[in-house]
């Protein structure tokens, strides 16, 4: 059997910890080294990263692939080193399924004020409020239309949420019971948006475009989700937007710094909620299936 | 026109509050009156109620129908001054959805831990813990299947999570993806659930299922999302499965007693999310839509 030799490396993933086991079970007709194993630097044929140092790709003269292990490819393309090859994010449909459950967990949170049960319960106190329960009562629009928002729009529209999603064209396949927009009405799209949900690809034309122009044009009271990526956030245009009221809430997973400074305001404030970057992770196996096409497609 | 006249009566219910307007707006063919405006008992041709008082049909003698105002009917039933009539619960899809949120929302915040992220928020800690996110690592066990269960189940496979319906007989158009399974399996579909979610109507049978025996069937760390009615649920025998580790976490929103007394141990338990009966409500709509259809399949 022909091996092919890869590296995996990354400035904030054990590579080796996640995907040494699975490479060697599902695909031991590739090699994936560390850098430090690397005897031949000629032979190594792609990396695997999910954020790679500026020299990352540099010892490797014969790239012919690399491999993100998440969704997101901005850090890969913005790396210096980056020869000109094709770059692979992972396709998961499992993965686009746990980041529609973690969104209509955080649709719920804001919708029912799920946090004024939790304390009321911390005081004993029982709180019952009725009628405002219906999902109709709340628009969800999507920014970014690729597996993970197509996934977050269908589940939502099972739990009966009217549900828009923006995104630069319109769908060949729309999804049913979808309103789709383009990006040029994104006025109208934020107009009607009660909770707003981002998973966009960060890149330089969407880079900051959760920021107090977009707040504004959102109904008073909205709620932001944000599970994106953390370059999309003004965060201080976001403190100013709750503070103010124009914003309800904010469930942020992503941020500019990971993991989010001591020193953030955005721990303590009562309206935030903060997860440790959690929406999703890709499958060991499905990084690896991504990998075995990812060569194949190339004849290696 | 013809004009129909109903008493709307409640123990726990302000009646009129709710639904007055909506009578009279959506529904002008029929009076609705309070038990104190009655000046013509024999004229009372319906009762609508959620929570009768013993006495509440007895002084009406020509009652052709009984309408609950929610998707219980144990109360009603259980009346002592009940009469021979039938007795309508309201069906709303609406409610069913508000039902399939709350139901995923649970499911979300035991699957993900989402609570464990609350906490280290309060302490500024990131937290972070992924791999477990897959929805197919929760097999969910769904005990029920009225309208309320149907659209539960479809709101967790849009998710992607493993459903099993628990149901006395097999149903003839069974849901895509859900698996079903019939009381007489009730073992096997315990021992493959790791979240149960409660649905059932509470009759003599299902009273107090929610049991020590029932939770030691369950895989040791499974979750309890209880929103049938409170009497299906024996307090004691959760605490005590919380506090073995049988079950991981339970949420509540239905108690034997509600409000939930002040010194109830529930409310401070870490593993208990409470909330005050809240996880749906029909739509006063739907409340004056299923009188109509009620009276109109009565001929009246």
């Amino acid at each position: 059997m022909r091996r092919v030799t890869g590296v995996a490396t990354c400035t904030v993933l054990d590579m080796m910890h996640f995907f040494a086991r699975p490479f060697a079970e599902l695909a031991p007709e590739i090699e994936l080294l560390t850098p430090d194993q690397v005897t031949d630097p000629e032979a190594v044929a792609f990396v695997l990263t999910f954020k790679p140092a500026d020299d990352a790709f540099a010892p490797y003269p014969n790239l012919h692939a690399v491999f993100s292990v998440g969704a997101g490819v901005d850090a890969i393309l913005d790396c210096p080193s980056l020869p000109d090859v094709p770059v692979f994010r992972v396709e998961d449909p499992d993965q686009a399924l746990q980041m529609a459950g973690f969104a209509a967990f955080h649709v719920l949170w804001h919708h029912r004020r799920m946090g004024d049960f939790l304390n009321a319960q911390s005081k004993g106190e029982w709180a019952r409020r009725v009628g405002d329960q219906s999902p109709t009562l709340r628009r969800i629009g999507v920014m970014g239309f690729g597996m993970m928002g197509q996934a977050i729009a269908q589940a939502l529209v099972a739990l009966g949420y009217p549900v828009t999603v923006l995104s630069r064209s319109l769908p060949a396949d729309p999804l049913p019971g979808v309103m789709h927009m383009t990006t040029a009405a994104i006025g109208d799209f934020l107009a009607g948006t009660d909770i707003l949900i981002n998973v966009l690809p960060l890149t330089p034309e969407t880079t900051g475009i959760l920021n107090a122009d977009t707040f504004a044009r959102l109904p008073k009271g909205a709620a932001l989700i944000q599970i994106g990526r953390g370059g999309h956030l003004v965060e201080g245009d976001l403190m100013a937007a709750l503070d103010s009221g124009q914003l309800s809430g904010a469930s942020l997973d992503v941020f500019e710094t990971e993991p989010l400074p001591k020193d953030s305001p955005l721990w303590s404030h009562p309206q935030v909620f903060v997860t440790p970057h959690v929406a999703s992770t890709p499958m060991h196996s499905a990084v690896v299936a991504n990998v075995q096409r990812g060569l194949a497609s190339l004849d290696l």
